[in-house]
């Protein structure tokens, strides 16, 4: 991992996402300074932090040194001026509240350094509105990752309208240099990238559920003995570009008119209604006789194995001299 | 591995999904006749099992024992009669076309001992048409594979209007057995489960590219370090188990208006255009300096890694005591 840009980091807010950020800036070698308005859930964000440096020590991932070493870069504030002093990075992680992420932006903004970013785990709102009348508007962006942060790498970056370009870079840099993988949003849309294709993707299998097509059963084993086995390493462009022997403009050239065709087959109109939700409930119940800790416990287990085989074995490029088309830098603008 | 209850199998045709079929019986330990009308299909599709097995020794997956008990086990047929011969179970992977399927059944159906059980690996297509007008209809059922079926273990499961419900759970236990992982569809609807799935999350991919929220390189990379990393392992009923303390009913309860408002807010109106597709190609060229066959060769060894890692450690099950909701019978029937 490279020295990250920003050595002084500030988390603000220790929810279930703001407690895992904590993880993800001490592994990264940030000094972290940790504030939660409410004591108790800044008591109970420090003390997840120290029993995840258990659990990474008692399952060899560190040693006794590293873990001492992670708890000593994190100190818990006194107050929000406290956790801001010196930072040059805030991770913001509140509630999903406009009200309260807007006056919080104006506190930070009044006791923060001016150069330092903030970014702020927001799910769903558009920053334009979250950094609406606040002074340093410029520093406020989007960063929103997605749960657990320490064990999954995405963050989805984006600007409000007052967000300095230079501040979107530097972020992306830093949340690069720290270990997660950056996504740029251009704009915002509902749901952001990750939540509307996960919408997209929860949307069909309901519906092949509620329309008596396939059992919750079926429709998991279709994901996690199928397709899913691919896009933990490929996204559904990569897996186009692999499935047909041309890549993927023949494979979209050759199958667009069946995707399309395919759409138009797809239900739009689902809903939920309680005896559907009960329907899955037990269905997930038969599914697994573990106690949902344990199911979690694996999730996180399963998750930690399979990025370490993808780092284990990452696609080799071919030296440039082989590269059938090399990358333009006209072919990169933007639309 | 259990030992099948089909020791003799036919596999006819041998074009890019049938040759992937060898494998997966010989793997198993059934004795394999193959069959191809064009006889240079039939010459590739041995070639190519020799290969992949030539390649699982190099990799170290195989010993050259059980290499060549493996191909010791397949024969190339002279032709559909002898290829049938004794066949318990048959395995069609012909081209996709009604009129040609039609026509095999009624050749199969005439030359195979009337009990054995016919698959077809139809990827769209009706059984209901496909065996429509053939005596023993009742023994022919659909069996999709995912591309590559050695590899990938989901295989759809479709009776036709005529086929015996007992030619559906004797065709599940013997998927079982050999390995792969059969998902059971109760009625026809286009693209099945599968392709359905793979095709509402391409629409919201597409759609996020097309409408420059974000890059072709941006959306995969949300899959592929984001939501990917679980679906590997969990469908999306399972991943609703775990985001919730008390399960997927609360996550749907808790969640449900969420995802129909977003569910509203995409564009199912998407379609594709050259320039799109040439958008995504240049795209694709740029996310990988490495050749097609380079990139496929690493999807493959991928699989088989993740598979490994899902092999070595299953989600444990609490004892049954600890069940909080016991399976009960009358709630696994249709309704």
């Amino acid at each position: 991992m490279k020295k990250p840009s920003f050595k002084n980091v500030a988390v603000i807010g220790t929810g279930v996402i703001g407690r895992c950020w904590i993880q993800v800036f001490a592994r990264a070698g940030c000094r972290v300074r940790v504030f939660d308005a409410n004591p108790e859930s800044l008591a109970a964000g420090m003390t997840w932090f120290k029993n995840d440096l258990k659990d990474l020590r008692q399952r060899g991932q560190i040693k006794k040194k590293e873990a001492k070493a992670r708890w000593e870069r994190v100190t818990a504030a006194e107050s929000l001026a406290d956790a801001l002093e010196g930072a040059q990075y805030v991770q913001e992680s509140l509630p999903e509240s406009q009200e309260i992420k807007n006056r919080a932006f104006h506190e930070i903004d009044a006791l923060l350094d001016p150069k330092a970013i903030v970014g702020s785990s927001t799910s769903a709102m558009d920053m334009t509105l979250l950094a609406h009348g606040v002074p340093g508007a410029r520093r406020f962006i989007t960063a929103h990752p997605v749960n657990p942060p320490h064990l999954i790498p995405v963050v989805e970056v984006l600007k409000g309208a007052e967000t300095d370009p230079k501040v979107e870079a530097k972020t992306i840099k830093f949340l690069k240099e720290i270990g997660q993988s950056p996504v740029v949003m251009h704009r915002f849309v509902t749901g952001f990238i990750l939540n509307r294709m996960q919408a997209a993707l929860v949307r069909e299998a309901v519906d092949l559920v509620a329309s008596g097509v396939a059992d919750v059963e079926a429709v998991d084993t279709s994901i996690r003995d199928g397709l899913g086995l691919r896009w933990a390493f490929m996204g559904p462009f990569g897996v186009a570009n692999t499935n047909a022997d041309q890549g993927a403009r023949q494979y979209f050239t050759r199958y667009g008119k069946a995707y399309e065709e395919m759409w138009d087959a797809l239900n739009t109109k689902t809903r939920f209604n309680p005896e559907l939700i009960e329907q899955i409930g037990q269905a997930t119940d038969r599914m697994t006789g573990a106690s949902y800790e344990k199911q979690r416990q694996w999730r996180d287990r399963m998750i930690s194995a399979i990025r370490a085989v993808k780092a284990a074995d990452p696609l080799l490029r071919d030296p440039p001299k082989r590269r059938r088309k090399p990358p333009k830098a006209a072919s990169r603008k933007k639309k």
